[in-house]
């Protein structure tokens, strides 16, 4: 048994739902943050396995396989298992146990005009919707508190379920106890990625993504069959770049020379095929370290599993204090702390 | 530490939220049946402190002594701990867990169609609803699954809610693996009380109760205030058991005597004061031997406290066992079934 690492810093939480591989559009909304920010704060980094079944409940076997995928894709963008306490959802059962804490206190109607709940349920009548993915910011509520975090990495997008956290929180310590600190968002400096269709979200359902563990080959063709502006017939028309998916991942992952480009492209000086094969010279360069640190963790598997048990055995003893403190605030530890032997 | 006695015989959940002493209106609803069971299932008692903060998340403090109250009641009233597992909802965490799991498979609109969610709610709308509360029947059905709960007793108006517990439970059998029996209701036979004021329910809140703990002179005092027939003004007047809810506690309490006194009454040859004497003497006859038990458990804290750790030990080793055997019927099982260490 390895042993605990104390945490003094600030905590940070961050942390993906198992429902994929991850692909450029993770990394510039909250990946590269962690990564950057790993040594500043403690952090804790979970693999949400529970909140992936709000939507894939009919076929959590594909999780446990995800799981590892997704590890992986963590250590090859740089999380060090030595900075960043990478952890399963599920184990932490404290977190179930915050989740039905913190709904007595919520309203159905604070919960429905959340904007992601709104989004993802589209056109679906509320009484249509299933009731734990209604309670999905409950949960992240839930996740936030259980280590205490005081600071996370977001996309913009997210700053409203941050803001119902942050509300829970105070409702918490008025009712009971000040226990939980409010947590601020740090938002990442990189926009959120359209996909390489131009669609503005990239996302795996609609197949257009850049997939971290992609090849050299892959990230070729992926980049080959973006979408570039529509307009631009022979390669001396001015381009628009501001509608352009490949100029902008050229702003969200080469700032410095963004500029340039942009200004290539409206005088039409370069072309989509230039364009492109500069993208994927830097892009390549960017995934060329985390490939080969996914092919040193791919011939190392007991070690993946290792960092597992360690990040949840870490998040299982913060939990516990957590809770410890919770049951005393709410008035529901009994027998000397809630012993039994 | 008390030996942990294995369940071998069909097992039976029942229990109450802990939101203030019990009275006459939970003993013909369930309680009765529990003590004249309880050598015959293997059975299981719940003090729902988690599921009183339902209604009550705003003043935990009373919930820790109504714990304490509730446990003499049911001593009591006949409860043998050596036949009754008496134990807190709080201390088994795999409630809540499952609580969680159950939420993903269930929509919102099944929620609030739930005849006790609609009634408890009164006229507000859906989104006006605590999401917690919302979840009652999803909470109610982790009860019964934690243990594999076969047999429930219930008061009629109880059967909907069984209902979609037993509909989630095909649910999750179908989607993941059988895990779990369906439960069946066993009905009380006695009627749902009224209230000593004639109202349709009789609750604490109403002020219209017959405590269990109540005294000789409580009691008597009690009966003296409960509203007859209205309409009879003097003792020889026919009078109208079906409307009096003096003669409906005769029904469930006395049924051998009831149809002499319904006959009495309606020939105006028996007094609302002699047949309220006959009640209290029949009550009290009840009511004596709880009142010794009641006497000697308080002489002995200890041993509550003794039954109540016992108890909650007990069930805290089948629910282990149950999510053991969910999170494998889950895919949710990781590192030779969660072992960290």
């Amino acid at each position: 048994m390895n042993q605990i690492i104390p945490f003094s810093k600030e905590r940070m939480l961050s942390g993906d739902r198992v429902t994929g591989k991850l692909h450029l559009g993770h990394y510039a909304g909250s990946l590269h943050n962690r990564v950057k920010l790993q040594s500043r704060y403690d952090t804790l980094v979970m693999l949400a396995n529970v909140q992936a079944l709000t939507t894939h409940f009919d076929h959590p076997e594909n999780i446990s396989r995800h799981l590892r995928e997704i590890t992986l894709d963590y250590l090859a963008a740089g999380l060090d298992p030595n900075e960043s306490t990478i952890f399963i959802q599920s184990m932490v059962p404290e977190i179930a146990e915050l989740t039905v804490y913190f709904s007595m206190f919520v309203t159905v109607n604070s919960l429905r005009h959340n904007p992601t709940i709104k989004a993802e349920s589209g056109n679906r009548n509320l009484g249509e919707l299933y009731y734990g993915f209604l309670g999905y910011p409950v949960s992240q509520t839930a996740d936030i508190v259980f280590c205490k975090a005081t600071v996370i990495p977001v996309g913009e997008d997210q700053l409203p379920h941050l803001e119902l956290t942050r509300k829970l929180i105070r409702r918490f310590n008025e009712l009971y106890r000040p226990v939980f600190p409010e947590p601020q968002a740090i938002i990442s400096e990189m926009p959120r990625l359209v996909g390489t269709d131009g669609n503005a979200k990239m996302s795996k359902s609609l197949g257009n993504t850049i997939p971290l563990d992609c090849t050299e080959e892959e990230l070729a063709f992926k980049i080959r069959k973006a979408v570039t502006d529509p307009a631009r017939v022979h390669k001396d028309d001015p381009g628009h770049p501001e509608i352009c998916p490949v100029f902008s991942y050229h702003q969200a992952f080469r700032s410095q020379e963004a500029d340039k480009i942009q200004e290539a492209c409206q005088m039409g000086s370069i072309g989509c095929t230039e364009c492109k094969r500069c993208l994927f010279k830097d892009l390549n360069l960017m995934l060329e370290p985390m490939r080969e640190r996914r092919a040193m963790y791919n011939r190392r598997p007991d070690d993946i599993e290792d960092i597992l048990k360690t990040g949840t055995r870490r998040a299982q003893e913060l939990a516990k204090e957590t809770l410890g403190e919770v049951r005393e605030a709410m008035g529901l530890d009994y027998f000397n702390h809630n012993q039994v032997n």
